[in-house]
């Protein structure tokens, strides 16, 4: 039994047949960077435990040292969003409600601000079958620099008129910096897209403001990088961040991407943080929305963001996933029931 | 408008560009095997409809022709196991009980089949919670050499006493067509383990016999894979089969595999077979059991198919993600609650 | 044989049974957008071809249309990036040197600066085993925020200070189009990393400056979805753009990311633009550069990008897979050896 | 610093704030189990490394004993065909010639046999460009119930036939346990397909016999399980095996599959066989073989399997990814000359 004082940040595994001054110049560059190294020799392999400071340890190429076959980390890297920090469910304040901890959240609305009439038509629709917040695109990340990329400022104006008509707070994305004065001035939740989920200055930009941040995970990010990007947020002072679980990039064409259910329990573990799903970016089809939102409420998830239209056969985007009104009142009603289910209760 | 006589099978897209003598010749060829192109010409490119028998188009590979850009296949390739040739969904008897169409089945018991004490205890355990049918591996697939690879024909006795004592049909996997006889005289329904999901020898084998067989879906298969899988099955002449989601492989780490939720709605689409799903498998993880089965529930699942053992740390294999039997009852009490929810019965 | 007077952008695919007025529904909403279907009807599916302006049909949500079941798109979205808008490869000048069409380029440097000494030492052996240009990163994107930053403004006066004392070109990445003036003053190059491959604001800014742009491939990016991705650039004016490849995400583990080396003949088949490899980051490991370099070149690359550090035990971010000065120099000699197989010339 | 007497198989990270009976519950059943366990403990977590015998502590469900929260395994799970079993590599004699070390494998021919003439055909064009082994199916798997499943006993009769004329080893494929013995009569090196490499039965049945094994790699296989793939035919007596890798599945549709190029290194740094690639299956076009041919050579593989046919056209399977004689001919002149390059010998 090896009793060591500082934080065991992670094991080096020599190779077989490493020599031993390469397991010494090891410890040699670990002491000259302030951490310890501890050595345990089996009959094959010498595996070297680190003890120090983990900005420190983490910047060094151990992997690269001579004789050093791979670097398993013990710890997670992020600190202030994990579990372990703050072992109570974080609930965050929108408008008049909450979401986190018991408080489900049902955020709905069309894709992108097309107009004064369609946004407020879509306002009072979600509204009126029991959403909590509105969505709305102003600045709309498009795969096609030939497809409608938004109203811009505009349609923020009209996002904050639908909120003064119907009291939903308001929920629209970010892509920009230099665009964050707008955002800020206009919107109540501030979402940053799925591919912007590692664009760190973005991220350090909604860390300053007083404003909760709706973060989508990347198409093809782990679990442990969405919470490395909630950290950017949170470390830069605003701790008011949502997980968006919304499907990642797989081989299945079936759907557009693959809902990773299990993401919701594994991060509740991992993180204090709410999380909330996406199933129609999840999907891309109408037809999975429901069963998908019951999913996602049964395995624990503390909200669903749902995109609905007045009328998707003419939505300038994503109509095809767009739920319309009568449907949308339809699925509501069971996702209404399915959070009575599971004991918790809607904003 | 064009009305063709015959069923239309793809669409070829020809290279901007092509030229018409290589036009002509797809034609020529789509003739000389008995199909028929029709040929629409826009500004930019041409496309062929090919219009004839399914199987001789198929196996021809037009893609490879001279001008061809790419091939669009028009209708789904399995026929047996799809909506269109059968609405309702197919019920399936075993033992008293049934699966598929409302009625919900519960599988449940250890990865393998260890010992005569080990098993009848797992059967009472998971009878007494509400389990349908009892699984036990005798063949057991392992990924080293040195593993345990399961106690054979000496299983299947065991397996047979349990069902005698707790009349719990019985769930055991066939990996050899060599034992397929074995298997047979005395298990209830056959499982067809992931690995073998493209067994086509193996598929073929179970088809020709009166047993319901578990396919469970390949780690990097499409759900489009997975019913022809299926195909392979019926088309011999054993309609019964049963559908198992059990994860994909991706690029998270933090569970074993991706449990893909979305493939339960979208299987129950295209075909009309029951679907259940495997969260032990699909999570590796015990404590992701309980949010996942409810999930798959809600989402419209047949049934589950979750390991539990009665000591699951001295399990010899699949220990940690096995259910103990107090975790084990518990759950399935939720699930049974969830069951009602949704307006199934069990069993 | 019909002739259709315009484009035909895709097929809508009918779902089996689909009712007539379904059908005429398609057809009048395209007639209100403008575009004109034409029908083909077998005996199983009726197919609409769809002929008009694409950017007024790719908006419309046919997929979500009663009766549809697939949409089938027949022209790549992309036009000025494609081969069939120009046969001819794109031949980039920067400093005095070539890029695309024959000429090699080999840009080497380490993954950041880190001092004046570092760098300036860096671009000495890069020049001196043949490299034609330098990479160095002056704002750096850490998965981390707990990671080194990059030196930002001042990095780039020493990217600089390398470049007038080696007379090397200088690739540099752009994060945040606020800092995009600097980079332009400064950088032969602008690098937009894989993280913001679909920063669309990003991309739209270098398209309106006068720099040739790096532009690498996203962790989970489709070859179609990085040419979309330059389009952005080039419709902005900017035409000089060299794509990156830099490995893919998927399941295995033993490398950081998987090459996609068939990435390269593809992206030439579809695209006049120069298509570079980036070894360093598609695996992580320094004992992978060599191979993985010269099956590059052998496939058809332009270039290569590698990462290469006067003491890789040092460096403050990628050590573990920069190459040191001798090792570099040693595979350098053998890329240029292969580079002169293939039959093109560095620079 | 602790010296161990055995092997370091793994290291137990517990949880932070696992209680210190929870660690001693670890270290008593490991007891129990004739292993040992090492405790490290830092401020913030311990972790226990284990001594003992590999098998034995493989089985043991670590991971699900409270208190801990993950298993790091130390050493590779496989051994005979570990380097560190054998560090030079294994040379396999086939017919006169050889593969591995320094000798080059260019295997080509026919997808499958589909009749006397075709194969003879196919075996005269493929010996006259230079190949050293001649390919065709006898049983072949097919994704469809309704495609070509091959001409069995009567093909391999005609392949042993083919052998005769042109003294090409015959390559063909083993399906099922129960054809072992016909394919042992008539083939040379026996083909395991990528949906059998866990077929366990199968690959424990050609490890009982006297013939060379080509084993391709799963479509979703990490380099390791296929390493163990590998090793269950070692362990039965039969050292002679070929790994194939051929492409694995990913989000990329361009390609069938995509070619992991970094296996041919990363096998060779982990493994003494010799490692082939078989471009046709990982890229499914002709236009892409010989780029990745050359590219396969290039990053130092021991051969190539690439499918052939006197008239791609006709082929009853896979016509689209077939080279016809010519283009076979001028790709198998520079794949000779790429050989020659990296300083191997063809055969």
């Amino acid at each position: 039994m090896t009793a060591m004082d500082g934080s065991l940040e992670m094991m080096i595994v020599m190779k077989e047949g490493a020599a031993d001054a390469e397991v010494e110049h090891v410890l040699t560059r670990l002491r000259e960077a302030g951490a310890r190294g501890h050595i345990s020799t089996g009959d094959v392999v010498t595996v070297i435990g680190v003890i120090g400071d983990r900005e420190v340890i983490a910047g060094m190429p151990l992997e690269a040292f001579p004789g050093v076959d791979k670097v398993l980390p013990i710890l997670r890297p992020y600190k202030l969003v994990s579990r372990e920090f703050r072992s109570t469910d974080t609930v965050i304040s929108i408008g008049g409600g909450k979401i986190g901890g018991g408080h489900f959240g049902l955020i709905a609305g069309p894709c992108s601000v097309e107009s004064r009439e369609q946004l407020l038509e879509s306002a009072r629709f979600v509204k009126e079958a029991g959403a909590t917040m509105l969505r709305g695109g102003a600045f709309k990340p498009r795969t096609s620099p030939y497809a409608f990329q938004g109203m811009g400022v505009e349609a923020l104006k009209i996002l904050a008129e639908a909120r003064a008509e119907t009291g939903l707070p308001v929920v629209t994305e970010l892509m920009d910096p230099r665009q964050l004065d707008d955002v800020v001035e206009y919107a109540d939740v501030i979402q940053i897209g799925a591919r912007n989920m590692q664009n760190f200055h973005l991220l350090s930009a909604v860390g300053e403001v007083a404003r909760p941040v709706l973060l989508k995970r990347g198409l093809s990010a782990t679990v442990d990088e969405l919470l490395m990007a909630a950290e950017y947020i949170v470390k830069e002072g605003n701790a008011d961040v949502i997980l968006c679980e919304r499907g990642i990039r797989t081989f299945e064409t079936a759907t557009r991407n693959t809902l990773d259910i299990a993401a919701i329990p594994i991060i509740k573990q991992r993180c204090h943080l709410p999380v909330i799903v996406d199933p129609s970016h999840a999907t891309g089809r109408i037809d999975l929305i429901e069963p998908l939102s019951l999913a996602a409420v049964a395995a624990g998830a503390d909200g669903l963001l749902i995109e609905a239209h007045p009328m998707p056969e003419t939505a300038l985007c994503d109509g095809g996933q767009s739920l319309n009104p009568r449907d949308f009142a339809r699925i509501a009603t069971r996702i209404h029931e399915m959070v009575t289910w599971v004991g918790k209760t809607l904003g």
